[in-house]
């Protein structure tokens, strides 16, 4: 099994590598999207034969390639920790069904147990007390699962500060920049905590991890009327957002008023400022107050 | 607890109402997608407000709706059953973390436990013997997770064999109508029996359902090269295909091609024969075999 494992991974460094030159050659566009007519609709004709061929052609017209904003689940996934008396969620453990042997002797297949806001997760109304009556998972209709996506690099600021709280300063300045946030966006807080995740301690750090100040929710969700917030941490509030008035503010509010958050996003730097569209797709549980999500980015 | 679910279950069949209301409104188009120019790419300004309003217009140009392909996982999702020696796969569990309770004051959260193959989900290479060393769940391109699909329609056969095996035949006549079965595409077999689903029992038949056959698996694998089959069934082989020769022939064939599978899909008499763009994305498990998908139809 280990070598398995081994040989598999080998192989997809391979499989990597060419995808990479793949996007690397010519920007990724083929001679069939510079000659395709501006009155096209969806093609079937260009699409990808295999992997590490153009991907998007005629399918995603204007769009070049795909982001995975996703982080793998596995048994080292960080989990949030609670303090007592509250309860905490499991993290991710897989038990083998068979793995080619008598117990199937064609097929591998594994049973996994995880909480609901395990890893890449997605946050929903009815998680929290504010929109208990709100959308649980299943209810989401379709269309919320698409939408534009928009980026605030905080990375110099979390640099200094590990608790650094995303203010409505730097909502505007990137509205100074880009033009207005638009409603029904995701805003991806970039504050680069990403790069700790295969360090959990790190990660967690204690508590101390950055999130959206207070005022930045209540601007985002009632000025702006935003899709969500999306985050490189654990969850969508600063780790000490236990300890603010009112507690966990930004589950608060934005669950409060209809809204969704996106965690342990990862790749946030391969995305531009503006202009990527965001598929996120939560596993569709009945009453789920959350879901592990796969975030895919469709980039300009 | 109960009387959250109720009010819950009136707020979203409010909410599917008005959805409803505004996909048959002028077809989904608005103002704004009738006069872009033919040269504008993808735009922020077009963006959905909120649910209800359009959903896909300069963001997926050339897409009108998106049809939702997945079904709910719960307790009572139909797991498939193996003879002895074999063993089974657990259905889909939850237990509660906390409920707005001493455990939780503010928050609702829960652990869920389940098959990798349960409910709508994505088999992939490594899951059987024949694709053992190939890709695992968490080795799947992002690319790979778009693509083309088309609907072979076999309603008329099924409903009088629930053994139907659909045939290299049946894709050809659909070629002769449509043309040829795209490389990349996801091959969706339309046998209606997601009709069966909320009946468990029904919905397994004793282990009587349709499938493909093994010609049809490899015409649509080494012929046409597509990513893989869907199917409304348990399972992407027919009900007995644990007697054919080889076992589970699809299984074999596809797994062991690099493709892969999608089961227990709904909706698909949404779909058109051709020209829908899907998006089927698993839940990122490493080494997974196969994963909870969610799969998502963006319809021209």
């Amino acid at each position: 099994m280990r070598e398995t494992r081994l040989f598999r991974s080998v192989l997809a460094i391979g499989a990597i590598g060419l995808a990479a030159a793949a996007c690397s050659d010519g920007n990724g566009a083929t001679p069939e999207e510079a000659v395709v007519g501006p009155e096209a609709g969806p093609s079937m004709a260009a699409a990808p034969a295999g992997r590490g061929g153009p991907a998007l052609p005629g399918l995603l017209r204007g769009y070049k390639r795909i982001v995975d904003l996703t982080q793998t689940l596995d048994e080292n996934t960080p989990v949030i920790g609670l303090p007592a008396p509250f309860a905490n969620s499991p993290g991710y453990s897989r038990e083998e069904i068979s793995f080619f042997d008598a117990r199937g002797p064609e097929w591998a297949w594994y049973a996994i147990h995880l909480g609901e806001h395990t890893g890449t997760h997605m946050d929903v109304p009815c998680h929290w007390l504010s929109g208990r009556f709100g959308d649980c998972i299943d209810d989401i209709p379709a269309e919320e699962l698409v939408g534009p996506a928009i980026v605030i690099d905080v990375r110099d600021k979390v640099a200094n500060d590990d608790d650094y709280l995303v203010t409505v300063e730097d909502a505007r300045a990137w509205e100074r920049r880009h033009g207005r946030i638009p409603a029904g966006a995701w805003v991806i807080l970039q504050t680069g905590w990403s790069s700790r995740y295969n360090d959990p301690a790190a990660y967690l750090n204690g508590g101390h991890s950055p999130g959206p100040s207070k005022e930045l929710s209540e601007f985002l969700a009632y000025e702006r009327d935003v899709r969500g917030i999306g985050v490189e941490t654990v969850g969508t509030d600063a780790g000490m957002a236990g300890t603010f008035d009112p507690a966990f503010p930004n589950h608060n509010i934005m669950l409060g008023a209809g809204k969704y958050g996106l965690t342990s996003l990862t790749n946030v730097d391969q995305l531009p400022a503006k202009g990527a569209l965001l598929i996120a797709a939560p596993v569709k549980l009945r009453d789920g107050t959350g879901a592990p999500v796969r975030v895919l980015a469709f980039v300009p």
